[in-house]
């Protein structure tokens, strides 16, 4: 089964993969901890989440990759013939074409995907679009929260000053310098409003 | 709050709305039924369950209508000035600006949005598309069942022989003479193998 | 797997676990619908739902009766040797033993028990605090509104002139003159408000 | 309101808590960390998960406690005069009375209870049987897997040698000698098989 579980930033995504990939391990079981590459010339395999916890990625998935082919060199790398549970952080980063792969690799692999549903623009990414069309499981990862207190829903990128930002790249890495990314509901963030 | 309801066809979708629907109107709330017409010359209004429910449409949306407008002209012929919940079936038919003017009406409108994620390719509705984008709830209505016994997810679009059909038009209403439609689970779905 | 949906009056439990029937019943699965009789003498076997849904129980259980030993029974009038899905309404009268009975069958046997959480007091019914203890999958029918718009959680018995009810029998039938039963939130209840 | 999050021993109950309070921190909430004291001689008030997060409690609760009277003098403590979210790790040792005094408070706070819904034995603890009672949102905390693969739901004391014990104390400490506890679906469990 192919699962999608969504959260906006800050719903600590990274923290329940982390700890549901430790129960599965605790159990003996074969998983694997996958991660796209953003910018593969970075190669940071880094799972990491705010609250306190981080891993290693087993897989570092470049754009082009097929994630076929890196779980069957994997395997050969640990010399165990398969894998029955993918955890793969950050899965808005996949593309369609590895999202297909999984939903073909599900038929008998347990694969928990975690990541973003939009953009700050409110527009799918790649991978989210074909995770929600094919993934049998879809469930939130409840836990954002908007400054009025009302569950938040859209990742928003805001400058230096507060101002909700709508236009520029889909992917801009947050660096706490000229942006940074905060959960609000959806109407705050329709109306532009960061703060109360 | 907008809320997007999604299910495989047969999974009992419209039943779910008018037993919600039934339940505010007997608390005396200010509910209205929406309908998106596929086919505006139709003219068809009734909201119907095979499991034998079904009720008058108190709204028909052609594809460029205002929602907006279309509700105040509502209100006024029933003589009251607003609205309290909005109950919308076979929402995947809704155009993306319909979607975008419902996520503005939920600021202070609860809406209840019903219908399919995707299409017998396993592509998005456009409105499908859009309400999960922006509904800030979403949630999948049980029921579809594959002839293997999992879970249906993927509606399927079958000849008279049981052959599954990959290619053609989005929209074919179902007429159990060329075509009809079931839910598979993904891996036969994908295989097309429609029965055991 | 042993299923247990819980909700208050009203909230469509009935419907729900008709159309869920009636989903598996199209597949041509061996589904039995069973209930238990509150008052063996009157021997009523209809599953009855307000919103216009009804069925007649395959099975109906005295509070002494062997679940396993009337399916067996069941089985072999229909002479076909077993079942792979129950449905069991007014689950909240099921006695402890029998639902052991039920936790055991789950072995082989897919059971969804629907019922009631708690009486007009917010004490258990006997068979739902066992469903609570054993049930492997548990999960609320929502749809029960109290009169203030909040979700309703408690079952409230109320006289002709609308006052809260707090003591007397666990079960006494909804006459609609002497006494019937609304939702109310758990705060509403607790103050004995029963309409706005 | 008043929310009941269950899961069986290694679900990440713990952790799960300590990252929502994390989340509501972070926005300048007023939150309680708040622990029941199984034995008061102890005074333990530390918060530990075993995927590596750890939290001191705020308030440590003896078994005869006002839980509101608590909150009112570490309210006096921090000179802020009430508190909008309480977050309660394991509540399965919460009396029914104090179950019945966050009934009430949770009128006008938001209460978050985590805790084991049954014993070894597969009985209630007195606070997890209240809290099924009267919280109005009772949710599974997933995660917890026997070693089968399916899902556990049944929390198992056993001995050194691995056999499953279903007779003694409800409360006795997991100290790795004498006895341990694990996580075993319902089939297992009933049948005493604590390994494959």
């Amino acid at each position: 089964m192919l699962h999608f579980y969504y959260g906006v930033m800050g719903s600590s995504k990274t923290a329940q993969l982390l700890m549901q990939r430790y129960n599965y391990q605790q159990l003996g079981l074969k998983v694997a901890l996958v991660k796209p590459a953003v910018d593969t010339r970075a190669g940071q395999n880094v799972v990491f989440s705010r609250v306190g916890l981080q891993a290693d990625a087993e897989l570092v998935l470049g754009p082009t990759h097929s994630i076929r082919e890196q779980l069957l060199w994997l395997a050969a790398q640990r010399a165990h013939s398969d894998f029955q549970y993918l955890f793969i952080d950050e899965a808005q980063f996949l593309s369609e074409a590895q999202v297909q792969e999984l939903a073909e690799l599900s038929d008998s692999l347990d694969i928990f995907c975690y990541g973003l549903k939009t953009d700050f623009r409110g527009q799918f990414f790649p991978g989210s679009a074909a995770l929600l069309r094919l993934a049998e499981v879809i469930e939130e990862v409840p836990g954002g929260l908007c400054w009025c207190g009302k569950k938040a829903t859209m990742n928003t990128r805001v400058d230096p000053q507060g101002s909700v930002i709508k236009e520029g790249a889909q992917v801009l890495i947050d660096n706490h310098q000229s942006i940074r990314y905060i959960g609000l509901c959806y109407e705050h963030w329709r109306k532009g409003i960061s703060h109360g």
